[in-house]
Protein backbone atom coordinates (compact mmCIF):
# COMPACT_ATOMS: atom_id res chain seq x y z
CA UNK A 1 0.00 0.00 0.00
CA UNK A 2 2.97 2.58 0.26
CA UNK A 3 2.88 3.53 -3.14
CA UNK A 4 -0.52 3.71 -3.51
CA UNK A 5 -2.95 7.13 -3.15
CA UNK A 6 -5.77 6.69 -1.13
CA UNK A 7 -7.82 8.02 -4.32
CA UNK A 8 -6.11 4.84 -5.75
CA UNK A 9 -7.18 2.64 -2.85
CA UNK A 10 -10.93 3.58 -2.68
CA UNK A 11 -10.82 2.79 -6.50
CA UNK A 12 -9.08 -0.50 -6.29
CA UNK A 13 -11.66 -1.03 -3.39
CA UNK A 14 -15.11 -0.09 -5.33
CA UNK A 15 -15.27 2.80 -2.63
CA UNK A 16 -17.23 6.21 -3.88
CA UNK A 17 -17.25 9.01 -1.15
CA UNK A 18 -20.70 9.77 -0.74
CA UNK A 19 -21.74 13.78 -0.93
CA UNK A 20 -20.82 15.21 2.06
CA UNK A 21 -23.56 15.49 4.34
CA UNK A 22 -24.69 18.49 4.92
CA UNK A 23 -24.80 19.96 9.28
CA UNK A 24 -27.75 19.92 10.38
CA UNK A 25 -27.37 23.31 11.86
CA UNK A 26 -24.85 26.14 12.33
CA UNK A 27 -21.87 24.61 12.37
CA UNK A 28 -19.74 23.17 9.39
CA UNK A 29 -18.95 19.61 8.76
CA UNK A 30 -15.25 19.61 8.76
CA UNK A 31 -12.18 22.38 9.69
CA UNK A 32 -8.79 22.41 9.46
CA UNK A 33 -6.64 23.33 12.47
CA UNK A 34 -2.56 23.35 11.58
CA UNK A 35 -1.70 20.12 10.29
CA UNK A 36 -4.97 19.00 11.73
CA UNK A 37 -8.49 18.16 10.55
CA UNK A 38 -11.34 17.79 13.15
CA UNK A 39 -14.80 16.29 11.30
CA UNK A 40 -18.17 17.01 12.79
CA UNK A 41 -19.82 13.84 14.42
CA UNK A 42 -21.74 12.25 11.70
CA UNK A 43 -24.37 10.15 11.66
CA UNK A 44 -24.96 7.17 8.93
CA UNK A 45 -26.83 8.71 6.98
CA UNK A 46 -27.16 7.34 3.03
CA UNK A 47 -28.68 9.39 0.48
CA UNK A 48 -30.66 11.05 3.02
CA UNK A 49 -32.34 8.33 5.28
CA UNK A 50 -29.96 6.53 8.03
CA UNK A 51 -28.88 2.95 7.80
CA UNK A 52 -29.93 2.47 11.48
CA UNK A 53 -32.26 4.19 13.61
CA UNK A 54 -33.11 3.11 17.46
CA UNK A 55 -30.56 1.85 20.05
CA UNK A 56 -28.49 -1.26 19.74
CA UNK A 57 -29.32 -4.33 22.06
CA UNK A 58 -32.97 -3.66 21.61
CA UNK A 59 -34.43 -3.52 17.50
CA UNK A 60 -30.85 -2.80 16.25
CA UNK A 61 -28.39 -5.72 15.69
CA UNK A 62 -24.67 -5.34 15.87
CA UNK A 63 -24.31 -6.25 12.29
CA UNK A 64 -26.66 -3.91 11.57
CA UNK A 65 -25.02 -1.23 13.98
CA UNK A 66 -21.24 -1.83 12.17
CA UNK A 67 -22.85 -1.02 9.02
CA UNK A 68 -24.21 2.42 10.58
CA UNK A 69 -20.54 2.83 11.78
CA UNK A 70 -19.23 2.30 8.56
CA UNK A 71 -21.13 4.66 6.67
CA UNK A 72 -20.93 7.29 9.53
CA UNK A 73 -16.94 6.63 8.89
CA UNK A 74 -17.55 7.25 5.14
CA UNK A 75 -19.37 10.52 5.43
CA UNK A 76 -16.90 11.63 7.94
CA UNK A 77 -13.90 10.72 5.44
CA UNK A 78 -16.04 12.83 2.92
CA UNK A 79 -15.98 16.02 4.55
CA UNK A 80 -12.77 15.70 5.95
CA UNK A 81 -11.73 15.16 2.19
CA UNK A 82 -13.82 17.91 1.38
CA UNK A 83 -12.28 20.71 3.37
CA UNK A 84 -8.50 19.61 3.52
CA UNK A 85 -8.70 19.52 -0.57
CA UNK A 86 -9.65 15.74 -2.10
CA UNK A 87 -8.81 12.46 -0.18
CA UNK A 88 -4.95 12.36 -0.78
CA UNK A 89 -4.49 15.09 1.76
CA UNK A 90 -5.46 12.63 4.38
CA UNK A 91 -2.73 11.08 6.00
CA UNK A 92 -3.05 9.46 9.54
CA UNK A 93 -6.15 8.68 11.22
CA UNK A 94 -5.16 10.04 14.86
CA UNK A 95 -8.46 9.70 16.53
CA UNK A 96 -12.16 7.85 16.63
CA UNK A 97 -15.44 8.61 18.50
CA UNK A 98 -17.92 6.50 18.64
CA UNK A 99 -21.11 7.05 20.61
CA UNK A 100 -23.41 4.45 19.92
CA UNK A 101 -26.91 4.47 20.99
CA UNK A 102 -27.28 1.75 23.07
CA UNK A 103 -29.51 -0.19 25.80
CA UNK A 104 -28.57 0.05 29.54
CA UNK A 105 -27.35 -3.51 29.06
CA UNK A 106 -25.78 -3.58 26.18
CA UNK A 107 -21.63 -3.56 26.26
CA UNK A 108 -20.38 -4.40 22.85
CA UNK A 109 -19.66 -0.75 21.72
CA UNK A 110 -16.42 -2.09 20.52
CA UNK A 111 -17.76 -4.48 18.44
CA UNK A 112 -19.95 -1.69 16.58
CA UNK A 113 -17.42 0.98 16.37
CA UNK A 114 -15.30 -1.59 14.40
CA UNK A 115 -17.58 -1.15 11.50
CA UNK A 116 -15.57 2.54 11.02
CA UNK A 117 -11.81 0.96 12.40
CA UNK A 118 -12.01 -1.61 9.90
CA UNK A 119 -12.66 0.59 6.94
CA UNK A 120 -10.39 2.85 8.01
CA UNK A 121 -7.44 -0.05 7.82
CA UNK A 122 -9.03 -0.70 4.70
CA UNK A 123 -8.60 2.07 2.97
CA UNK A 124 -5.52 4.14 4.82
CA UNK A 125 -3.55 0.60 5.79
CA UNK A 126 -0.91 1.53 8.79
CA UNK A 127 -1.53 5.13 8.57
CA UNK A 128 -5.20 4.07 9.66
CA UNK A 129 -4.21 2.58 12.56
CA UNK A 130 -5.89 5.48 15.18
CA UNK A 131 -6.70 5.67 19.05
CA UNK A 132 -10.38 5.74 19.61
CA UNK A 133 -12.96 5.57 22.11
CA UNK A 134 -16.63 3.56 22.11
CA UNK A 135 -19.08 4.53 24.21
CA UNK A 136 -22.45 4.01 24.77
CA UNK A 137 -25.39 6.79 25.28
CA UNK A 138 -28.61 6.94 25.62
CA UNK A 139 -29.99 8.80 22.96
CA UNK A 140 -28.49 10.56 19.81
CA UNK A 141 -29.40 12.81 17.27
CA UNK A 142 -32.36 11.91 14.41
CA UNK A 143 -32.79 8.74 16.88
CA UNK A 144 -29.44 7.06 14.73
CA UNK A 145 -27.52 4.51 16.07
CA UNK A 146 -24.32 5.80 15.95
CA UNK A 147 -22.11 9.07 16.01
CA UNK A 148 -18.88 8.79 14.75
CA UNK A 149 -16.08 12.01 14.87
CA UNK A 150 -12.53 11.54 13.56
CA UNK A 151 -9.42 13.67 13.72
CA UNK A 152 -7.58 13.13 10.46
CA UNK A 153 -3.89 14.03 10.24
CA UNK A 154 -2.91 16.29 6.89
CA UNK A 155 -0.38 15.21 4.48
CA UNK A 156 2.10 18.27 4.69
CA UNK B 1 -15.79 42.21 11.27
CA UNK B 2 -12.50 41.42 9.35
CA UNK B 3 -11.09 44.26 11.24
CA UNK B 4 -13.08 44.35 14.95
CA UNK B 5 -10.90 42.60 17.85
CA UNK B 6 -13.07 40.22 19.55
CA UNK B 7 -13.46 42.09 22.36
CA UNK B 8 -15.27 45.19 20.40
CA UNK B 9 -17.17 42.78 18.90
CA UNK B 10 -18.53 41.57 22.58
CA UNK B 11 -18.82 45.46 23.24
CA UNK B 12 -21.07 45.73 20.10
CA UNK B 13 -23.35 42.74 21.34
CA UNK B 14 -23.31 44.13 24.92
CA UNK B 15 -21.97 40.88 25.64
CA UNK B 16 -19.90 40.62 29.38
CA UNK B 17 -18.03 37.60 29.59
CA UNK B 18 -19.03 35.84 33.23
CA UNK B 19 -16.45 35.28 35.58
CA UNK B 20 -14.82 32.31 34.79
CA UNK B 21 -16.27 29.80 36.80
CA UNK B 22 -14.22 27.47 39.28
CA UNK B 23 -13.81 24.38 38.53
CA UNK B 24 -15.79 21.40 40.47
CA UNK B 25 -12.85 19.22 41.60
CA UNK B 26 -8.81 18.54 40.91
CA UNK B 27 -8.65 20.06 37.15
CA UNK B 28 -8.27 23.31 35.82
CA UNK B 29 -11.02 25.40 33.67
CA UNK B 30 -8.82 25.68 30.48
CA UNK B 31 -5.61 24.80 29.34
CA UNK B 32 -3.06 25.80 26.02
CA UNK B 33 -0.99 23.32 24.33
CA UNK B 34 0.65 24.47 21.36
CA UNK B 35 -1.32 26.96 19.51
CA UNK B 36 -4.69 25.24 20.49
CA UNK B 37 -6.53 26.12 24.11
CA UNK B 38 -9.09 23.38 25.44
CA UNK B 39 -11.27 24.02 27.56
CA UNK B 40 -13.30 21.99 30.58
CA UNK B 41 -16.89 20.81 30.18
CA UNK B 42 -18.54 23.59 31.14
CA UNK B 43 -21.96 23.73 32.45
CA UNK B 44 -24.64 26.36 32.52
CA UNK B 45 -23.84 27.91 35.39
CA UNK B 46 -24.39 31.56 35.45
CA UNK B 47 -23.94 33.42 39.13
CA UNK B 48 -23.26 29.71 40.79
CA UNK B 49 -27.32 28.35 39.70
CA UNK B 50 -27.57 26.35 36.56
CA UNK B 51 -29.59 27.94 34.14
CA UNK B 52 -31.23 24.33 33.50
CA UNK B 53 -31.69 21.68 35.13
CA UNK B 54 -32.54 18.11 34.30
CA UNK B 55 -33.52 16.18 31.18
CA UNK B 56 -34.19 17.89 27.80
CA UNK B 57 -37.64 16.36 26.07
CA UNK B 58 -39.12 15.95 29.82
CA UNK B 59 -39.29 19.01 31.92
CA UNK B 60 -36.64 21.15 30.32
CA UNK B 61 -38.04 22.64 26.84
CA UNK B 62 -35.57 23.12 23.78
CA UNK B 63 -35.77 27.31 24.15
CA UNK B 64 -34.14 26.60 27.61
CA UNK B 65 -31.65 24.20 26.91
CA UNK B 66 -30.60 25.94 24.36
CA UNK B 67 -30.38 29.04 26.83
CA UNK B 68 -28.11 26.91 28.65
CA UNK B 69 -25.98 25.72 25.81
CA UNK B 70 -25.67 29.22 25.25
CA UNK B 71 -24.39 30.03 28.89
CA UNK B 72 -22.15 26.73 28.91
CA UNK B 73 -20.46 28.59 26.34
CA UNK B 74 -20.33 31.89 27.28
CA UNK B 75 -18.40 30.08 30.24
CA UNK B 76 -16.36 28.20 27.69
CA UNK B 77 -15.23 31.45 26.06
CA UNK B 78 -14.56 33.10 29.51
CA UNK B 79 -12.30 30.29 30.51
CA UNK B 80 -10.33 30.20 27.45
CA UNK B 81 -9.93 33.87 27.40
CA UNK B 82 -8.15 33.42 30.95
CA UNK B 83 -5.48 31.20 30.20
CA UNK B 84 -5.05 32.86 26.88
CA UNK B 85 -4.46 36.08 27.68
CA UNK B 86 -7.30 37.83 27.21
CA UNK B 87 -10.12 37.14 24.29
CA UNK B 88 -8.45 38.64 21.63
CA UNK B 89 -6.18 35.78 21.79
CA UNK B 90 -9.07 33.83 20.78
CA UNK B 91 -8.59 32.91 17.02
CA UNK B 92 -10.66 30.22 14.86
CA UNK B 93 -13.04 28.16 16.88
CA UNK B 94 -12.13 24.65 15.96
CA UNK B 95 -14.24 22.33 17.54
CA UNK B 96 -17.39 21.93 19.85
CA UNK B 97 -18.25 19.15 21.82
CA UNK B 98 -22.22 19.16 23.47
CA UNK B 99 -23.68 16.65 25.67
CA UNK B 100 -27.60 17.09 26.48
CA UNK B 101 -29.39 15.77 28.84
CA UNK B 102 -32.13 13.60 26.85
CA UNK B 103 -34.74 11.19 27.60
CA UNK B 104 -34.27 8.03 25.65
CA UNK B 105 -36.88 9.40 22.86
CA UNK B 106 -35.40 13.04 22.56
CA UNK B 107 -33.32 13.44 19.19
CA UNK B 108 -32.82 16.87 18.87
CA UNK B 109 -29.58 17.17 20.14
CA UNK B 110 -28.06 19.49 17.14
CA UNK B 111 -30.98 21.92 17.73
CA UNK B 112 -30.38 22.51 21.61
CA UNK B 113 -26.20 22.86 20.81
CA UNK B 114 -27.33 25.93 18.17
CA UNK B 115 -27.43 27.61 21.43
CA UNK B 116 -23.57 27.52 21.61
CA UNK B 117 -22.65 27.73 17.87
CA UNK B 118 -25.00 30.27 17.28
CA UNK B 119 -23.35 32.58 20.00
CA UNK B 120 -19.56 31.43 18.38
CA UNK B 121 -21.21 32.78 14.78
CA UNK B 122 -22.54 36.05 16.29
CA UNK B 123 -19.07 36.73 18.27
CA UNK B 124 -16.29 35.24 16.39
CA UNK B 125 -17.73 35.40 12.90
CA UNK B 126 -16.20 33.23 10.07
CA UNK B 127 -13.86 32.65 12.64
CA UNK B 128 -16.82 30.59 14.74
CA UNK B 129 -17.41 28.19 11.98
CA UNK B 130 -16.66 25.01 13.79
CA UNK B 131 -16.66 21.48 14.00
CA UNK B 132 -19.08 19.92 16.36
CA UNK B 133 -20.23 16.96 17.91
CA UNK B 134 -24.01 17.15 19.68
CA UNK B 135 -25.16 13.87 21.72
CA UNK B 136 -27.10 12.70 24.05
CA UNK B 137 -26.56 11.50 27.75
CA UNK B 138 -28.56 10.06 30.60
CA UNK B 139 -26.67 12.23 33.33
CA UNK B 140 -24.61 14.95 34.03
CA UNK B 141 -22.43 16.73 36.77
CA UNK B 142 -25.36 18.71 39.11
CA UNK B 143 -27.92 17.28 36.91
CA UNK B 144 -27.15 19.99 34.16
CA UNK B 145 -29.12 20.13 31.19
CA UNK B 146 -25.88 20.74 29.33
CA UNK B 147 -22.20 20.48 29.10
CA UNK B 148 -20.27 22.05 26.38
CA UNK B 149 -16.41 21.90 25.63
CA UNK B 150 -14.30 23.92 22.97
CA UNK B 151 -10.85 23.48 21.14
CA UNK B 152 -9.75 26.97 20.20
CA UNK B 153 -6.98 28.40 18.31
CA UNK B 154 -4.97 30.62 19.09
CA UNK B 155 -4.27 33.86 17.55
CA UNK B 156 -0.01 33.75 17.28
CA UNK C 1 9.24 18.11 41.52
CA UNK C 2 10.97 20.00 38.85
CA UNK C 3 13.86 18.74 38.63
CA UNK C 4 12.39 15.01 39.12
CA UNK C 5 11.75 12.65 35.99
CA UNK C 6 8.25 11.01 36.06
CA UNK C 7 9.88 7.78 36.20
CA UNK C 8 11.28 9.03 39.21
CA UNK C 9 8.12 10.06 40.76
CA UNK C 10 6.56 6.66 40.20
CA UNK C 11 9.48 4.68 41.60
CA UNK C 12 8.99 7.58 44.95
CA UNK C 13 5.18 6.60 44.62
CA UNK C 14 5.55 2.76 44.77
CA UNK C 15 3.54 2.84 41.05
CA UNK C 16 4.59 0.42 38.70
CA UNK C 17 2.80 1.20 35.26
CA UNK C 18 0.32 -2.13 34.25
CA UNK C 19 1.19 -3.95 31.16
CA UNK C 20 -0.91 -1.57 28.42
CA UNK C 21 -4.05 -3.66 28.18
CA UNK C 22 -4.90 -4.79 24.78
CA UNK C 23 -7.00 -3.30 22.76
CA UNK C 24 -10.38 -4.71 22.36
CA UNK C 25 -10.94 -4.19 18.62
CA UNK C 26 -9.30 -3.51 15.19
CA UNK C 27 -7.71 0.01 16.64
CA UNK C 28 -4.15 0.84 18.77
CA UNK C 29 -3.90 1.89 22.46
CA UNK C 30 -2.45 5.21 21.80
CA UNK C 31 -1.69 7.18 19.02
CA UNK C 32 1.53 10.01 18.44
CA UNK C 33 0.85 12.61 16.16
CA UNK C 34 2.94 15.64 16.02
CA UNK C 35 3.99 16.87 19.84
CA UNK C 36 0.98 15.06 21.26
CA UNK C 37 -0.11 11.30 22.26
CA UNK C 38 -3.56 10.45 22.03
CA UNK C 39 -4.73 7.42 23.90
CA UNK C 40 -7.60 4.95 23.23
CA UNK C 41 -10.08 4.93 26.02
CA UNK C 42 -9.48 3.12 28.84
CA UNK C 43 -11.19 0.61 31.15
CA UNK C 44 -10.74 0.28 34.65
CA UNK C 45 -8.65 -3.56 33.78
CA UNK C 46 -6.52 -4.56 36.28
CA UNK C 47 -4.95 -8.01 35.65
CA UNK C 48 -7.45 -8.60 33.42
CA UNK C 49 -10.47 -7.83 35.21
CA UNK C 50 -12.23 -4.81 35.84
CA UNK C 51 -12.09 -3.14 39.13
CA UNK C 52 -15.67 -1.58 39.24
CA UNK C 53 -18.49 -3.34 36.84
CA UNK C 54 -21.96 -1.86 36.30
CA UNK C 55 -23.62 2.06 37.17
CA UNK C 56 -22.85 4.23 39.15
CA UNK C 57 -25.35 5.32 41.94
CA UNK C 58 -26.76 1.81 42.16
CA UNK C 59 -24.57 -1.06 42.88
CA UNK C 60 -21.60 0.81 42.52
CA UNK C 61 -20.43 3.84 44.83
CA UNK C 62 -18.32 6.64 44.42
CA UNK C 63 -15.38 5.42 46.33
CA UNK C 64 -15.64 2.09 44.00
CA UNK C 65 -16.02 4.08 40.88
CA UNK C 66 -12.78 6.32 41.95
CA UNK C 67 -10.81 3.83 42.26
CA UNK C 68 -12.21 2.39 38.81
CA UNK C 69 -11.21 6.02 37.48
CA UNK C 70 -7.54 5.73 38.57
CA UNK C 71 -7.20 1.96 36.95
CA UNK C 72 -8.15 3.31 33.49
CA UNK C 73 -5.90 6.47 34.43
CA UNK C 74 -3.28 4.21 35.04
CA UNK C 75 -3.83 2.19 31.91
CA UNK C 76 -3.96 5.45 30.03
CA UNK C 77 -0.39 6.13 31.53
CA UNK C 78 0.63 2.67 30.80
CA UNK C 79 -0.14 3.07 26.64
CA UNK C 80 0.60 6.29 26.43
CA UNK C 81 3.98 5.52 27.44
CA UNK C 82 4.78 3.01 25.23
CA UNK C 83 3.89 4.85 22.26
CA UNK C 84 5.75 7.83 23.02
CA UNK C 85 9.18 5.78 23.56
CA UNK C 86 8.85 5.86 27.71
CA UNK C 87 7.00 7.57 30.64
CA UNK C 88 9.76 10.18 30.85
CA UNK C 89 8.70 11.68 26.87
CA UNK C 90 4.93 12.24 28.64
CA UNK C 91 5.18 16.23 29.30
CA UNK C 92 1.74 18.23 30.22
CA UNK C 93 -1.40 16.55 30.70
CA UNK C 94 -3.63 18.74 28.41
CA UNK C 95 -6.80 17.00 28.12
CA UNK C 96 -9.10 14.33 30.24
CA UNK C 97 -12.54 13.06 29.36
CA UNK C 98 -14.05 10.50 31.84
CA UNK C 99 -17.02 8.66 30.63
CA UNK C 100 -18.84 7.72 34.06
CA UNK C 101 -21.55 5.15 33.57
CA UNK C 102 -24.63 6.55 35.92
CA UNK C 103 -28.01 5.88 37.07
CA UNK C 104 -30.02 8.64 35.82
CA UNK C 105 -30.20 10.68 39.39
CA UNK C 106 -26.27 10.10 39.79
CA UNK C 107 -24.60 13.44 39.00
CA UNK C 108 -21.22 13.45 40.81
CA UNK C 109 -19.46 12.17 37.98
CA UNK C 110 -16.59 14.84 38.67
CA UNK C 111 -16.18 13.39 41.72
CA UNK C 112 -15.58 9.94 40.45
CA UNK C 113 -13.22 11.21 37.47
CA UNK C 114 -11.20 13.18 40.21
CA UNK C 115 -9.80 9.52 40.92
CA UNK C 116 -8.07 9.86 37.74
CA UNK C 117 -7.17 13.62 37.70
CA UNK C 118 -5.78 13.46 41.47
CA UNK C 119 -2.94 10.37 40.19
CA UNK C 120 -2.14 12.73 37.27
CA UNK C 121 -1.34 15.90 39.64
CA UNK C 122 0.47 13.04 42.33
CA UNK C 123 2.29 11.74 38.87
CA UNK C 124 2.69 15.18 37.09
CA UNK C 125 2.96 17.35 39.53
CA UNK C 126 2.10 20.82 37.72
CA UNK C 127 2.44 19.40 34.45
CA UNK C 128 -0.16 17.09 35.68
CA UNK C 129 -3.02 20.04 35.75
CA UNK C 130 -5.23 19.11 32.46
CA UNK C 131 -8.96 20.45 31.14
CA UNK C 132 -11.43 17.60 31.64
CA UNK C 133 -15.14 16.74 31.09
CA UNK C 134 -16.72 14.30 33.31
CA UNK C 135 -20.12 13.01 31.62
CA UNK C 136 -22.28 10.80 32.44
CA UNK C 137 -23.44 7.36 29.80
CA UNK C 138 -25.91 4.70 30.25
CA UNK C 139 -23.77 2.24 28.83
CA UNK C 140 -19.74 1.30 28.74
CA UNK C 141 -17.70 -1.56 27.29
CA UNK C 142 -17.99 -4.74 29.26
CA UNK C 143 -20.30 -3.02 31.50
CA UNK C 144 -17.69 -1.15 33.01
CA UNK C 145 -18.25 1.69 35.72
CA UNK C 146 -15.83 4.48 33.73
CA UNK C 147 -13.90 5.03 30.45
CA UNK C 148 -11.31 7.57 30.47
CA UNK C 149 -9.31 9.25 27.43
CA UNK C 150 -6.08 11.17 27.62
CA UNK C 151 -4.25 13.74 25.45
CA UNK C 152 -0.72 14.35 26.80
CA UNK C 153 2.26 16.84 25.18
CA UNK C 154 5.08 14.84 24.43
CA UNK C 155 8.72 16.68 26.00
CA UNK C 156 10.29 17.78 22.59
Amino acid sequence: MSHQSISQRLKELGITLPEPPKPLASYVPAVTAGRYCYTSGQLPLRDGTLVAEGRVGDRVTIAEAQEAARQSCLNAIAVAAQVAGGVDRLGRVVKVVGFVQSTEDFHQQPQVVNGASNLLQEIFGDQGQHARSAVGTNALPMNASVEIEIIFELVE
